[in-house]
């Protein structure tokens, strides 16, 4: 039993190294099971043993009816931070604490980086949130959509993996409220002067407005929970 | 086949809930396989699977002729964001760029926060690399160990969080240098200004020598780059 972990361990990092490597891509289908026991020279059972290792760490996908595939963001777990297992007393507060020392510095950078492609995307993504916000869909996916893609243009890799991270947690449902604070208009308003300001490559501006945002935020969540 | 898989993850899934629900804590010994096998109304071998999956996932780890044991920090992937799988070129520019976002405002939380007990660590750690850099040795891990701390005197719990998964990522061998660029004296003089700043609940000192540090740090590693 003890050899036979071990021995799948040992598989699941022969694959993972094929990643690092770039022998897989993101996104690649992975050969089928009988062509890996071959060339990793181990039996079946253990390959799915290790495949099911890779899928538990995300590194690894099922997609139904079509294979197992390496993730887009490989080895990037669902909650990273462990938010499911935090107290959650003020964690809201918290977590947008982190996203006030982030994201205007980030909102900062992405004015001086962001893409022509970058620059489409988030104008695609404040249409969605204002065609959610009139037609009084929930608009929280795309309000995080919209940050993420910021943290996108700024193109540090690391800034692009934190800022989801952190985002994410807010509607990933670790929290209770499923509704981020803000008026509808405010919310408009200042995702638009955001985004004009990282059009217009105004990195004091997008900081300053992202700023204002984000203590906006954090002054209704401070109203609510004092209700 | 398939039913096992998922039979295991959704015993799995009920172990994490026993986590979650605080019937298990960080550190707990888990039940024996044949007692959680009866609890969960399931094979001893089901069990196992969904262990493993657990173990993978930083949940669960085992301790050698001890047992199995809730990790003290539940679900915290040793390699949360992937850096394993990212782009080698210029990423310790892209992580010392989100330090210098996040490491001065976190130092000048720390300034407000700090209870005793963090200050005593934090001055017991600026001792071991005083000692280190003094009798040549190694200061890296100390010196990393001295920005986590500040983090989590922060008590802010997702900057406790995401602090050392940046500064881990620098030490855990993903990247080729080994050496944190700056001269020992500098580092030992701004850790200090840093230390003080924080004794004295001087957030301003705290946040401009943190600033300074790691703004000096860059600087260093472009020059090291460009040689």
């Amino acid at each position: 039993m003890f050899e036979k972990v071990l021995l799948s361990e040992k598989v699941a990092n022969n694959i993972k190294k094929l990643i690092v490597d770039h022998e897989l891509k993101p996104g690649d289908k992975l050969p089928n099971e009988i062509d890996l026991a071959e060339k990793l020279n181990v039996s079946r059972s253990t390959i799915r043993e290790a495949i099911k290792i890779l899928i538990s760490m995300n590194i690894l996908e099922i997609r139904r009816g079509k294979g197992t595939f390496v993730c887009e963001k490989p080895g990037i777990a669902t909650d990273p931070l462990g938010v499911t297992f935090m107290n959650k007393k003020d964690l809201l507060l918290y977590l947008f604490e982190t996203r006030l020392i982030i994201e205007p510095e980030m909102a900062a950078l992405a004015a001086g980086r962001a893409s022509e492609k970058n620059i489409r995307v988030l104008e695609e993504v404040f249409l969605k949130l204002k065609m959610d916000i009139t037609e009084g869909r929930n608009h929280t996916k795309a309000d995080i959509t919209f940050h993420n893609i910021i943290a996108k243009s700024t193109q540090n890799p690391i800034i692009q993996r934190i800022v989801p991270i952190i985002n994410d947690s807010i509607i990933e449902g670790y929290l209770e409220t499923k509704d981020l604070p803000e008026s509808n208009e405010k919310v408009l308003a200042y995702h638009e002067k955001v985004l004009d300001a990282i059009k217009n490559q105004d990195a004091e501006a997008a900081r300053n407005y992202m700023r204002e945002h984000i203590k906006q935020g954090m002054t209704q969540i401070s109203m609510k929970k004092n209700c």
